[in-house]
């Protein structure tokens, strides 16, 4: 018999209508000859009232305690969830993550799997239930407590069962009808993709894509787990996320083979872009920079090295971090900026990157020449470029990000015949 | 080093503001000197929103899924205490029921605890933390999963606690100063008691008096544990309610050692009257009848057995029980109608209890008689009679229930110089 993992979000499960909806469709599923394990989320904005309820007693909470409290929505949920299984004639077990198998590190709040014994639930299903799992919560053997997983957490613990239980599928259901070639709201002629790579859907992740989390991505890329991202409001097929060895594409009839595949178009506005300006052009001077910048816990992003405006001689480097890591990383800059003898640091806060994807876009420069005159077209400037095999990224100024991505999704031919129909998901 | 064990109810931690006044009276205890235990329930109407929201999904719950669910509300309510206690310099760790080591039977929803091992919780407070403890839940070793005590579940929790621990003292919080001689609702005139034995506060409880339950006061008189019930809001002392053995009652002076100590006033509206008319007066009538309302799971109260109003070689047979039990009683009573022979079957719903409670009341004349001469002041009819030796029960019509209690309460030198301050508390 086959076995189905079906995650479902908050949005899914915002209220006792939705988990009722969640229910029909679980034994709907379970009545067409699988067997069914469901990783829950939270209802609604639980997690966040929870964080907020926090935050009216400490801002300081012990990382514990705040696993602790943070694993109760779960806990709910998956508990209703069950309750409304029964009450549709399947029967029903809910699990923590504990009692799940799922076990962590001892990182509370971004805790990491280290095993997966899914014993009980094995036991559950060959027993005819409908097992069901409270998400984003593991436990660790060597405190016994209870861990969160933090953000893509329930995807994670989806995917991390499915991989432990050999799913023949691991659906991920939301309210957003799949992956799409760029963000609708954004681009209204995006379209829903029928197929993508694990490894373009992790560039895309990367590169902004907020529907499914990088995480869970590269776990089911290692683990060769088949990903079904979909809509808990409609029956509609959605997107299929393939790991790269199981992986079909389908060329579109009469396109020659070395043409390039594009899968979409990714924007970014969460980053900043640092500029350390007249960094002496002695050796071991751009190490220290990198050093210093990772001494205060800054991810970098995108490189770039030019020689400095600053005059012969030195060179300007310019890398993006996250925006709310910007100050950190400057401040950590200007306090080595008389060891390492740069004339000075400056930053821009309203950047944004965007990311080409597609698995044939190796060794073609049509596509480069194609990509940079849709910028052009769109009077998007161009700053730091990065690429990678399947992806081309650029960081431009952000008032004319959505015009570019959209001259960029247009002349790649990903323009849909009619327009999205924007549910106003969030992807949750 | 001394321990206590603290219970804070629902009303005490009701919000935000109410969990930090709650952290601020823990430290302040182990600051005095201490080992620190703290019982909690679920924040304000968690548990009747959690019940609430499982009503709106289905109306048959699986047991199991129904504990889970409500078992959160503790959880919630305990990190965030562990939280605001952290936050004013104690160290606090939280622990589930099942990590505290409450271990019960697998009664889902009124489970009965079997064993108490809180090893976890000696190894945290002689590691200096302050223990805050879910209250109201448990595991069941047998089936591995959580199960939640029923009414009354945290004060059980808490005494189970002191008990096993061997606490100095166990202290029930709640929004009212203590227990009181009546209901202050009910007479203006009652006064909070200082001191009361175990004995006298079973009977209270049993009566009507809803500040403690039956079932944590039979546990801390069986085993040994001093109670001391008090408002979170004041610093003033409330009730000690002392186990037999312990108890030093003081006698008022010159009171001469057979004066009745009469403790307080309860009432009780929650049971109808039911009446079996024309009992045949036969040898094993009376047993059948009983049997009969036992196999329908009724409680049954008071009993009481008449000469016929219908004729000679009969008798009626009233009893009392909970109002809510009453329609399946009297079924039960109609189906059997014709193999027991009786005439009728009738009920009366607005009657009330009254309870006159103290421990030097036997054999004491004098008691009865102003007992019966202030009800007949207040009007109020005599049905049906129950003593025991430290209380006297009447039932009477509801209407002049809070007059009769008064007038008792008046009677037996009970009423306060001033009135008792009402907050409005529930006692939760």
């Amino acid at each position: 018999m086959s076995l189905i993992i079906q995650k479902y979000g908050g949005s899914s499960v915002a209220d006792a209508e939705g988990i009722q909806r969640v229910a029909r469709r679980v034994v709907a599923t379970q009545r067409a000859g699988h067997q069914v394990v469901v990783v829950v989320s939270a209802m609604g904005d639980t997690t966040d009232d929870l964080l907020d309820l926090a935050g009216q007693v400490t801002d300081d909470a012990p990382a514990r305690e705040m696993d602790i409290l943070l694993s109760a929505g779960e806990r709910i949920s998956m508990a209703l969830l069950a309750m409304a299984v029964d009450s549709n004639g399947s029967k029903a077990r809910s699990f923590t993550g504990s009692q799940a198998g799922m076990l962590t590190d001892v990182y509370h709040g971004e805790a990491r799997i280290t095993r997966v014994s899914p014993t009980r639930i094995q036991e559950a299903i060959d027993d005819g239930n409908v097992a069901i799992i409270a998400g984003f919560q593991g436990m660790s053997p060597e405190s016994k407590d209870i861990t969160t997983m933090g953000r893509g957490g329930s995807d994670t613990t989806a995917v991390a069962l499915a991989a432990a239980l050999n799913a023949d599928a691991c659906e991920i259901y939301s309210d957003v009808d799949g992956i799409f070639t760029a963000d609708p709201r954004v681009v209204p002629a995006a379209s829903k993709i029928d197929e993508i790579s694990s490894e373009e859907m992790l560039e895309l992740a990367a590169s902004g894509s907020k529907i499914l989390h990088l995480r869970s991505v590269e776990y089911a890329r290692r683990f060769g787990v088949k990903l079904h991202v979909r809509s808990s409001f409609t029956e509609q097929e959605g997107t299929w996320v393939i790991p790269d060895e199981q992986e079909t594409i389908q060329l579109p009839e009469g396109q020659p083979m070395e043409q390039p595949i594009v899968s979409g178009v990714a924007h970014d506005t969460s980053e900043a872009k640092v500029t350390i300006v007249g960094v002496p052009d002695i050796p071991g001077k751009a190490a220290e920079i990198f050093q210093v910048v990772a001494s205060s816990n800054t991810n970098i992003d995108m490189i770039v090295q030019n020689p400095s405006r600053a005059g012969a001689g030195a060179t300007d480097i310019s890398f993006t971090v996250p925006l709310d890591q910007t100050k950190e990383a400057i401040a950590a800059l200007r306090d080595a900026q008389a060891g390492i003898g740069f004339d000075d640091v400056t930053h821009q806060r309203n950047i944004g990157k965007i990311s080409l994807i597609g698995a044939g876009m190796r060794s073609n420069p049509g596509v480069s020449a194609t990509f940079f005159d849709a910028l052009h077209r769109a009077g998007a400037n161009i700053d730091l470029i990065s690429t990678s095999e399947i992806r081309i990224s650029v960081v431009t100024a952000e008032d004319k990000l959505a015009a570019a991505v959209q001259e960029i999704h247009n002349a790649f031919g990903l323009d849909a015949e009619e327009e999205a129909t924007v549910h106003g998901g969030t992807g949750r």
